[in-house]
């Protein structure tokens, strides 16, 4: 496909994002399955729902700009999905795994915050606000979700993960 | 390779950002190469500089756990620098090959925002505050490089490319 516009461009990105998102609602299960901390199971299992209202915006936003629903294949997240199986196959003990999980979900985070951050910014960009709006949504949602990890990790999933080595 | 301990994973994802430190410093001059915005340019040679140097801070980090520095493979920066180079083949206009090169290199950004967050929260956990120093710097200096991305975005790449399609 060629890129003539920054239509071109959005549409394209919102594809990788389509996918990413559809890929995320495949591992979030599995993640939740894996993982042995009460909060972080509790994190996975919301936020596996959080995004599957993101993947029903994203159909908006398609339908928004008359296009069909279509994802794109995105390496990037298939890396950072794949990194979480391989934690899941390596990981001799149940907290140290939490780790692992929680920081490939964190990576996933930050990958949806940096795309969404720039689908936001060239929707403003084209004159599109209304799916500004709606994507800035998801944004801030993701970015939540990012700053639950975080704290999860805090507050009990490192220190946990550090005392399975003693 | 099995993961026992916390000391284990933080190997691990060294290991993984090595590697895509060093995916960085040869994807970078090509991102400055193909770009046509002055300030663009800049920032990315400029970064390029700085991942030099991030490069060799994790070779110090390596020495400070008596391992030798030694890459793995990181299929998310790979696909993340896969996407750069399809910008570059697909764009028909300069001006909209900057703002997707510039929204390639965020995603590249916070991927390592994320791992770097990880890698430190990881070292304070297991006592290696030195090293959590150490790596926080180049998180600091991650995170500027968004907010000047985001900043060169804003103030003139994405008008630009929004020109183009006029």
């Amino acid at each position: 496909m060629k890129i003539k516009t920054m239509d071109d461009l959005f549409f394209g990105l919102l594809q990788d994002v389509y996918y990413a998102e559809k890929q995320l609602v495949r591992a979030l299960p599995k993640l939740a399955k894996n993982s042995s901390n009460p909060d972080l199971q509790r994190a996975f299992t919301s936020h596996l729902e959080e995004t599957k209202g993101h993947v029903q915006r994203l159909e908006r936003t398609f339908e928004m700009i008359d296009k069909k629903p279509k994802g794109k294949k995105c390496d990037a997240i298939l890396g950072i999905v794949a990194e979480g199986e391989e934690v899941m196959e390596e990981c001799q003990d149940d907290r140290v795994c939490d780790a692992g999980l929680l920081a490939a979900a964190q990576a996933a985070e930050h990958y949806e915050i940096a795309r969404y951050g720039t689908l936001c910014a060239w929707a403003n960009q084209i004159g599109k606000t209304q799916i500004a709006r709606l994507l800035h949504q998801t944004l801030d949602e993701e970015k939540k979700a990012d700053d639950l990890l975080s704290s999860i990790a805090e507050r009990e999933v490192n220190r946990a993960a550090e005392e399975a080595a003693t």
